[in-house]
């Protein structure tokens, strides 16, 4: 983005602009200098090229309505909410207008009878959690950008993020969705029911797919009860196989109250606090560090004593080094918060490179070994700050060497041979297109291929994202 | 069923045959008198036509050599598991081949590290459950057809059944699933990483779908942790409105302990317990009974206490007028036994009609009050015997009329008025398909077909189900 200038909306069809002025109110179009540069932003600092022109629709049917022209005449959208995927999904390739959800913001009531909220496409995630909170609630899934990712960013990437050990990912939230299909076509699945098995849940294709089958414009989410017991801690650990076995100790010990099990190399743990000017929370060295938390309702008052003993248990094993339990709010915060800086501390840094990986759990010690011998090959200086969702299987592989490109693929070549995946949970987006065939059979793909042709025959979606046109 | 013969494969293209024929081991095709009648059995004794010819595939190979030729010759099939459903989707129409998945039998062992079992479509649902609970664990979904329903016909139905407000639906137990499409193409999502976002996840398509996209073959399914406590109680309340208060109450004492929440009106009470020749539980009368379950884990010893003090406190608040606690696990399984016979003794009325019904919780007692007089409109002497998953608004909405066409159609059309759903978790299969519209907008069906038109191009899978063909 910093490169480049909004440009007029050279190339657009003026008859697409006249019936798109027609159709929609002055606020959800905008032209040449009206749109400024913040929807060439990109958190990674990437190329995005200028937009043809800005639709910011304000209902679901001004949706529809730009949807409906720009199919007729062809034109490619790319769909944006909060701008914070990490896959480059949302960044601009030239020729593209952009449809932008911000302006759909309207957060409904909590209904306490049924757990739910509705929330529309350009409401940010913290908002929900706010508002769960408010109501004695809480909403599942936490991200580190939670305060400008969107609901239906979230729900197009199925977004993850630290405590899916506990509620699940993104499909899990969802109970219901609006979605606008290319020609305009308004699906609704929100119910205030439970169990609807009238014919298959059509909700389903449009998480996860990134905005290339349709666009989700709202949803009905799932809240949980708010925990009564909320503890974390901080550990240094002599290795990551005492990371896993520390991991099955807290299983059998805490069940489904093991809420999160991040892990971090001591690279990204020192990085961080520098970064963050923390004092690290734990002296100790150690070749890798885990934040544990427990959450627990209120007839399991002993959740926490559990936690603890278990931890004291794990350190006269000799599996934990040394441990920090949080005892207080705001000791409990600072832990996560000293978690949320890793990612942008990692940006900061040269030659860095992120794989969004995941590996069968039990195998993450043996991956972490292998493919760090593995990159040394390649670059003796490589450096590894890796840090993530252990618990899952999810981390986010970040290393630092000037040959990415060679680096990176022979990551994410040996994680398809571990039976893991390219991108647990960042999607595919445009920066990782060359390798979905790691991820996904041909089968696959030209199934895929089915259902965007079927749904989107004239390809306007996000087109080139997860897949080139053929 | 009953009075239809097996005709020999008239109809069948000998081309197909012989094409099948050389395709498959000789097991896996019959034809002529070898059919016999089993796979024109229904539940409820409707008819079925004589199929063609029968498939019976041991290897998700041979599944997609023989839809691969059917494709090719446009024969229709209709893919049956355990004949158990309950909209007839697994019936035989004229002129259709069967693909039974009966022999599709393996099932893995269960993964103690991922908490996961593999399991083949014809497994039947109890092999799953016993499976886990041997390695100390539990499958969350559980019905009352569990020994004959297969794992490919819950999935295909997104079977529900009794602890949905603690486990969810099939949906949420199933990790990845491996499918063949019409032309015998294989999609495999089993992997064995928790999160896998490279893409969208296409296992999805075929959960709820009823067969019409593709045939489930294989599956990944989630286990739980085997609670530590489990417990039950049958009551007698004055009024559905108090089984409401009720629930509440025990939502609020003991969160996502509540396991199961079962109603039944009291001609299904005392039916059920004749038909059993049981003594019943409670002698008292009581316009509403509800079975309510706990399911607690090893650090919430307290939780049958609460429960127990929660009954108690509903009793001297009048919410409930009488209540038994089972003492032992055999008065524990007495009750769930009392409960699972429900489906059986209604089927031994006349003029029985059954809906699959949800509405929101919050208006069960509304909705029972008004669609009885609704009912009694139409026939002064219609018998109510209504049962099912009051915790997730899912009423087995049983009633006996002569007048059943008509009662059914203001029924359902009543359902829809209060927000709710004409099949919870039953299907659409043919029963419902002249229903589908209450549940399902036009874009929606649209929608539909145009997915079933991208993967199913010459309509051979379970065609006529959910919609007729155009």
């Amino acid at each position: 983005m910093t490169d480049q200038q909004p440009i007029p909306a050279a190339g657009a069809e003026p008859a697409l602009l006249d019936r798109l002025a027609r159709a929609l109110p002055p606020a959800a179009l905008l032209t040449g200098d009206a749109i400024g540069p913040r929807y060439q932003e990109d958190r990674r600092d990437r190329f995005s090229a200028a937009p043809r022109f800005v639709l910011r629709p304000e209902t679901t049917a001004e949706v529809a309505a730009a949807l409906s022209a720009c199919n007729d005449f062809g034109q490619p959208l790319v769909v944006q909410g909060g701008r914070t995927g990490l896959s480059g999904g949302h960044r601009i390739i030239a020729g593209e207008a952009v449809l932008s959800l911000e302006r759909l913001t309207s957060l409904g009531a909590v209904s306490p009878e049924s757990a739910t909220i509705t929330a529309q496409a350009g409401v940010p995630l913290q908002l929900v959690q706010e508002a769960a909170s408010r109501a004695g609630l809480m909403f599942g899934v936490d991200i580190g950008a939670r305060g400008s990712a969107t609901i239906g960013g979230n729900i197009a990437t199925n977004a993850g993020g630290i405590r899916v050990m506990r509620y699940g990912m993104f499909r899990a939230q969802v109970a219901g969705l609006e979605a606008v299909l290319a020609d305009g076509t308004v699906l609704n699945t929100m119910k205030e029911v439970e169990k609807d098995n009238a014919g298959p849940d059509l909700g389903q294709l449009f998480i996860g797919s990134e905005g290339i089958l349709g666009v989700v414009t709202c949803a009905r989410l799932r809240l949980h009860p708010a925990p009564a017991i909320m503890a974390n801690a901080f550990l240094a650990l002599p290795s990551t196989d005492a990371a896993l076995v520390l991991l099955q100790r807290l299983r059998s010990a805490l069940g489904g109250m093991l809420s999160a099990f991040e892990i971090m190399l001591p690279e990204a743990y020192h990085g961080v606090c520098r970064f963050l000017r923390m004092t690290p929370p734990l002296a100790t060295e150690a070749p890798v560090y885990v934040l544990a938390e427990i959450q627990a309702g209120p007839l399991a008052p002993q959740a926490e004593d559990m936690f603890a003993a278990t931890l004291m248990a794990a350190v006269e094993a000799g599996d934990v080094l040394d441990a920090i339990v949080s005892q207080s709010s705001r000791e409990f915060q600072v832990l996560w918060d000293m978690r949320d800086g890793c990612a942008e501390f990692v940006r900061t840094l040269d030659h860095i490179a992120s794989g969004d990986i995941s590996v069968p759990v039990a195998r993450i010690p043996a991956f972490l070994r292998e493919s760090q011998a593995a990159l040394r090959e390649i670059d003796p200086d490589t450096a590894f700050l890796a840090f993530g969702h252990m618990g899952d299987g999810n981390l986010h592989y970040v290393f630092c060497t000037p040959q990415k490109a060679e680096a990176m693929d022979r990551l994410l070549r040996m994680v398809t041979a571990y039976g893991g995946s390219i991108s647990a949970e960042h999607g595919i987006g445009v920066d990782k297109k060359s390798w979905l065939h790691l991820s996904r059979s041909p089968a696959e793909i030209a199934t895929l291929r089915a259902l965007k042709a079927a749904l989107d025959p004239h390809g306007i979606l996000n087109p080139g994202r997860i897949f080139d046109p053929l």
